[in-house]
């Protein structure tokens, strides 16, 4: 077996230490920093506290983003970059505020819009800024990733761009900024984190050090997700959940992910379903779909997490989508055939072909009504 | 739980993959380099094919060195890089190999003797030679280490020096080339395995990304190193072995060694016992002296790789140096009081206050009389 491996992102992992964000720029000698933040940290005054804790490092803050950012949103970044010559970017927030920052990072240095590059396989410029990233979901695992899932609204696209440029130089991940998460979007984000452990391990471009993060992963999911969820306000199931959304994206960047997260992008984009929700609403289909692939390893998966089998693993994927409040079915949607058609056309995208086992239409399509009639 | 983790080497594993040295060294720039080599690979020409197949990049080899390598012939390697002005350093071999190679790319670049800073607490320059490291042995892990083993056979001093400019660029590590190495070598290089990735999993510096290698590799050994050691030439099991000995490395390099390997420093040094060999000699003991250590980490541990609980671990560690001809016991040794004080004392080596339960001296001497009376 040949397999390349690669992991340049720095950590430091442990509660207070966003108060790092000064010593890690000095200490690279990087300047006039702009901090990408969701807009929960500029009304709750974490934003405005690190600048000025900053020593003068960080000198303004982005926020005019959504949710799934838009290309259009990575652009006004790169021209704010631009216009303010900013020396490096500090991303503090979800997957959303990393993917938008690693982005504009990267544009800033060209003349050109993300949009060029995104879905149209034009490989992004090696150069960027240097990205310091700080997690505030447990989720995407976007701190040590070299992808950025960006949508473009206009053409009704979500897709991940990949590019050795968007590995952050340094992963800062506290977990008390964890805290203010609410239940449903912890519940959703732990959805992901289980996702991507469980689909870099059986994607075709799996790898050892990758499935040991994956097995470490997925453990720590089925045992602090649900009190994560309960009581946001436990620091230790928050400090193993954000452990567990670090090491899944080890465990997903290289081997990427494959048919859950394929199917999740029409189920955001068309149905607003939030990602991780829509990741693990196709995640225990997939187990049994493939469970005997690879000569046993998705099984020996689930006996080393203490399963018996890769079926006992599916059905604790749905029962702890049900503890946690995440949906098990589409049936309040009241999908129609065109819909159903729909979300078979568009879950074909590029990550279903790392699928272990090949994933014929009609699979998607039984899959898809299976789901459709259940609640 | 505050942790940090870096991990700059670049990984290119698989059979046959030591042809790629010329592109690692031309997609970087390197010129000039030096390869260094066990002698091994000097005899049976592996070398010479080598820079005949470099496109020039590969101009000498270096191969005046011993097992468990001195000062000296870090000083004199070093010296030929300066007299050359090779560009970087290609370490093929052993951790004896790839540790006198790391030393010598850093001290190239400076006027000094490594013995400076051997054992001395002085910080070794940051500046260094590029260097790509070819393991052949599936021991050390010195691969993807910041660790140089070195022995100062004038101060009768064994110790490892620590620096972070020891990373390795890149590591190439092709399971061929372990093909040869003779049975009690793979024995005692795959206790070695064993002992980096348990030490590095209950060291006091564990953190959770290193854990998860430590499980990896640890649950590797078991199951693979019997085979390479009965049958050299099954590839299956030298590749299995090859990933072990990588991926052990990356559980302890950050965390450090503890117990085992410090005991092994006098058994190796005074009694001439081989690293690993010396290393496993301990290890089911300090397996049960640490079993309850950490609120039951240990017997995680050994749950997780299928063992009923830590003392079955040890069990199975007693039976695995049996089975592959590791000695067991001191007895041929017929060691006398100031002999077994002599052990008790210097294996009162820093690396010993890693481990999670404070070890006194009358523990070692009740361990090293134990050791002492049995075959
Ligand atoms: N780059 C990758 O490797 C990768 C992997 C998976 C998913 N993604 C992408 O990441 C995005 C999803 O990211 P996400 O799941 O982290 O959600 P998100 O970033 O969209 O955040 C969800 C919501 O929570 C808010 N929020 C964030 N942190 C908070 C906190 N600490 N307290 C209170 N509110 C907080 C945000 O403002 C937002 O409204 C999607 O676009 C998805 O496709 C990227
Ligand atoms: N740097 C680290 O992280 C680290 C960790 C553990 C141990 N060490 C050190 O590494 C040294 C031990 O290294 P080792 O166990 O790899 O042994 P080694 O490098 O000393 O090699 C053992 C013997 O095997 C021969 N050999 C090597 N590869 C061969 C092959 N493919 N075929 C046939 N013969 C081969 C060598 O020439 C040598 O004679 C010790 O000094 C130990 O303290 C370093
Ligand atoms: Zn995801
Ligand atoms: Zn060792």
């Amino acid at each position: 077996m040949l397999w390349d491996y690669e992991q340049p992102v720095t950590i430091r992992f442990g509660c207070g230490r966003v108060t790092e964000i000064a010593d890690v720029a000095e200490s690279h000698g990087w300047e006039n920093g702009l901090i990408v933040s969701s807009e929960h940290f500029v009304r709750d005054g974490t934003t405005d506290r690190l600048i000025e804790a900053s020593n003068g490092r960080l000198t303004a803050a982005f926020s005019d983003f959504s949710p799934n950012p838009d290309v259009a949103e990575v652009d006004d970044c790169a021209a704010v970059i631009r216009a303010r010559g900013h020396g490096f970017v500090v991303a503090m927030g979800g997957g959303s505020a990393m993917d938008l920052a690693k982005a504009a990072a990267s544009i800033a240095l060209t003349d050109d819009s993300i949009a060029d590059y995104h879905g149209t396989g034009k490989a992004m410029p090696v150069d960027h800024l240097p990205l310091i990233a700080v997690p505030t979901t447990a989720g995407t695992g976007s701190e040590v990733t070299c992808v950025a899932v960006l949508t473009n609204r206009k053409l009704g696209r979500k897709a991940p761009i990949v590019s050795s440029g968007f590995f952050p130089s340094v992963a800062i991940v506290d977990p008390e900024l964890t805290v203010s998460v609410p239940p449903k979007v912890t519940a959703s984000c732990g959805m992901d984190v289980l996702s991507q452990a469980i689909e870099g391990y059986w994607s075709k471009g799996h790898q050892p050090i990758c499935d040991a993060c994956a097995v470490h992963a997925a453990g720590l999911v089925f045992d602090y997700l649900p009190r994560a969820v309960a009581d946001g306000s436990d620091l230790q199931a928050r400090e193993k959940m954000c452990e567990a959304s670090l090491i899944a994206g080890l465990a997903f960047t290289l081997p990427k992910t494959t048919s859950s997260h394929a199917c999740s992008f029409p189920l955001t984009n068309i149905h607003g379903i939030p990602h991780g929700e829509a990741c693990g609403l196709t995640l225990d289909w997939f187990v049994r779909v493939n469970k005997n692939a690879q000569s046993g390893r998705v099984q020996h998966f689930a006996r080393t997490l203490g399963f018996a089998d890769a079926d006992a693993m599916a059905d604790a994927i749905h029962d702890l989508k049900t503890r946690i409040g995440m949906r098990t079915g589409l049936a309040d949607l009241h999908l129609n055939d065109g819909q159903i058609a729909d979300l078979v056309r568009i879950s074909r995208h590029p990550n279903l072909y790392n699928n272990p086992v090949d994933v014929t239409d009609g699979m998607l399509e039984d899959m898809y009504r299976h789901l459709a009639a259940i609640a």
